[in-house]
């Protein structure tokens, strides 16, 4: 293939609209009418960026709006590239499009947990369906407005610094920290961990009490063995909760017994009954922010739950999962603090800087860290956990972590600004914190079908129910969307809540209102 | 504190002996007179090259020996210090000798699997005992003379290469990369581990048959479930064999059926009746470079056990794991190119880099690839994966392997010529391949009781017996040490045989001869 001359190609002129905008109409453009041939490989984003006279930011924000319509595709070790099966007249996105159609036309379940149905947000953490993508390094495309929630900025993963930061702990790594590892993480990770969960968290901890993990699902995955061999058989779980944490406590023998949850958190009389019901003395919560309705534990019940768990010698898992992201107020300290003897928490670095990470940590009562390790199994990359450290020490996580802050906490407000004033039947509620909203939609509106209307506008949200951990639905009151605010960017934040209201309005319509 | 004069303080004069060992001498002294006080941190190696004018590796070499020692000690993130306890007279080093002598005198028994025990060799993929680490980053101090088998060579890990093949691989990754990871791996990792595997061990496989784990004990706690979980309760292995594989199956309910092995590898006549006898349908077996015997697994019978795989609808685990390292001929194709619906192969970097990346794989038969996903876990870091991509196909990785090879191979001529030279009654058995030699000891010397004696003398070896899966000892015969030589200075292997000579010497001379 000769070189292609994309200063020519893809001449940008001086026509109306953002940069981004005209050069996405110039890629599509060169693809319909072949002038980049299907299979062809664009330049690097800092390449064209170049050539063309744009800023980086251009080229990227262009060339992942056309990945995720079909038109391009982006392979690692490969770069950006048109698909052999472009130019054809019907790009991937309208096939993709009408896939959704047919699929929604199919009548298929929306709001379930069926990890293949497009149409429903994913979790973090979802395992990708890996059928079909074996062997290329094709990534599956995404709805061009993604209001799945728990999904981090991945436009704003700190690399570089990461990078820096491996670099760094390498170049004075003894050579005995690349011996076989500590199944229960590098002391010098955990003792980093347990500095900053005490500054940021009020977590009460030295080292010897913090586990190195893949994650928070994988420390799930070990307490819950733990609580199994030790006689355990069920866990109390917030109802609604996210997902996966009660699937990966069932997978490990738990019968996952569904708790009610209020504006203060789990009900913890209700709490007591199913406790006194079933035997089960430990329980899964999100005191912090609670998954998905965005409610903070009162005081009184941390203290009620904390009481109870001595009472019944039970335990308390704390998914501190976004902690990190309060905009109203300071954080409210980890429940751990007020009794270390009684709460595991649980943390990791998927919702801070991205699942690709793989890292997170437990903090265990006094006793329990050697029953987290799972024989066979190992602790998370010596190099990632020393990368870890100094990332930690050197004030670069914290500095994301403000960063991220001020970024979600903007985009929070452009989001709830945008939803009062093209939705204002429907009504945001939950604290100010972490990375979605709930919304309270228009009586009678039922989430599920604004989720299915959503779909067809390229949006991906998830209703409410689909976090609820029994089958049974709520009668009256109003329907509910979680909208995860993440991963979208800011440009798109107010189109994205358009596109929501006139899903929200077509399902008012189709009611014949 | 104030700042120390290094290069008045550690005069390496023009005295006897080599740099490192003189400058070995001038740091014990400084600590000894107390000029350089406990707790005071030593200058980076690069600085203190700099500083004395000598190569970096003078320095390293010298503070190794050290730690070593307990003169000084190693911490991530603090460098190099003297131990706050120095000073006093009594150096650290001479009170750990004074313990493994009290050790020894309690008659501790030797060449048992006991973790605890500091006269026995580690397992590469020994888990360190946490207990007492906790909140520091002391690393623990290792034997002068490290026979123990299965560590890499600790001073060659690829630090720069690594951190240079994480950083481009991140400059090019799309964004969707860093999103919640696929739990089988990354498609462009499955894809890059099939290619290089085809090529160096001929293994027939697409991505979409290799899973990314861990590593192999990772790998292997895996497909020991699934195996559970449709049924197996028992696995035939190898007598001996590597512990911890063994007990990782254990562990997920397999019970390990122990089945002798020869100079051609696992006996497949013994295999067969101890298969009727247990229904045990799955093996699992090293056919490149059996552990510890060093026996090749002879054509016929990697045709037998294949033949028998098919007859009984069973699984044969190709643990691959230092396959890399053949210095006799090229290496022998891994069994499951011959195979490829009835062999899981397992492999990993923890014996060709490092166990700190936590990196290894399985490539499944068809139809088996999610099988050993399981529920909350979660595979390596998508980062490192994409890291592992681009060393893999930059070449980086083959050029690390072939001079790993040749340093392996010289050491190895050493250490045989060595032995010839100080131990002529005994003899080396096994194939020019790995990192470990086995030593069969003359007439009447009991492996254990040199271990012992070794460990007296500083150096870290293991007797064969300590691989039994079998609580029986063989009777007569010649007995046999495992000696590795992954991660032992070339300049000390003369040193380190030496030691190892005269420790059988004493053991004879005890016997009265």
């Amino acid at each position: 293939m000769t070189a292609l001359a994309w200063e020519t190609i893809l001449d940008l002129g001086a026509g109306p609209g953002p940069l981004h905008g005209r050069l996405e109409d110039a890629v599509r453009e060169a693809v319909f009418t072949g002038r980049v041939p299907p299979g062809a490989a664009l330049p690097p984003s800092r390449v064209l960026a170049d050539t063309l006279g744009v800023s980086r930011w251009v080229v990227t924000e262009a060339y992942g709006q056309l990945v995720a319509e079909g038109f391009l595709e982006s392979r690692t070790g490969s770069g950006t590239r048109v698909p052999l099966t472009a130019g054809t007249g019907l790009p991937s996105s309208r096939a993709a499009h009408d896939d959704v159609e047919a699929h929604v036309r199919a009548g298929r379940a929306v709001g379930t947990d069926d990890p293949t149905d497009p149409l429903v947000a994913p979790d973090v953490g979802t395992r990708a369906t890996s059928s079909g993508r074996a062997g290329a390094g094709t990534s599956a495309p995404r709805a061009r407005f993604d209001l799945g929630p728990g999904v981090p900025d991945l436009r704003h993963v700190p690399r570089a610094a990461w990078v820096r930061a491996l670099r760094a702990a390498l170049a004075e790594a003894p050579d005995a920290d690349l011996a076989a590892p500590d199944p229960t993480g590098h002391p010098a990770t955990r003792a980093a961990l347990a500095d900053y969960l005490a500054r940021a968290r009020h977590v009460r901890a030295g080292g010897g009490d913090v586990v190195v993990t893949h994650g928070a699902d994988d420390a799930m995955r070990r307490v819950a063995a733990a609580l199994h061999r030790t006689g355990h058989r069920a866990i109390l779980v917030e109802d609604p909760s996210w997902s996966r944490l009660r699937e990966t406590a069932a997978a490990a023998g738990l019968t996952p017994v569904p708790v009610p949850v209020d504006d203060d958190g789990i009900d913890v009389d209700a709490l007591l009954a199913a406790a006194g019901r079933t035997g089960a003395r430990a329980v899964l919560v999100t005191p912090a922010h609670q998954f998905p309705t965005g409610a903070a534990l009162s005081p009184a019940r941390r203290e009620a739950l904390v009481r109870w768990a001595r009472d019944v010698d039970g335990l308390v898992v704390e998914d501190d999962y976004d902690a990190e992201f309060r905009y109203d107020r300071r954080p409210v300290a980890a429940m751990q603090g007020l009794a270390p003897d009684r709460v595991v928490l649980l943390g990791s670095l998927s919702k801070t800087l991205s699942p690709a990470f793989g890292l997170g940590w437990a903090v265990l009562p006094p006793g329990w860290r050697d029953t987290v390790v799972d024989r066979g199994g190992a602790g998370p990359s010596t190099l990632d956990q020393l990368a870890l450290v100094r990332f930690v020490t050197s004030g670069a996580y914290e500095r994301h972590l403000r960063a991220a802050r001020g970024r979600f906490r903007r985009r929070r407000e452009a989001l709830v600004e945008a939803l009062a004033s093209v939705l204002p039947g429907a009504s945001v509620t939950g604290i100010a914190a972490g990375m979605h909203a709930v919304v309270e939609l228009p009586p009678g509106i039922v989430a599920a079908d604004v989720v299915r209307e959503a779909a067809l506008r390229e949006v991906n949200v998830a209703a409410i129910e689909r976090y609820r951990a029994t089958a049974a639905r709520r009668d009256g009151g109003s329907d509910r969307l979680v909208v995860g605010y993440g991963n979208v960017a800011d440009a798109r934040v107010e189109e994205a809540v358009a596109r929501l209201a006139a899903a929200v309005r077509a399902v008012g319509r189709a009611m014949g209102r």
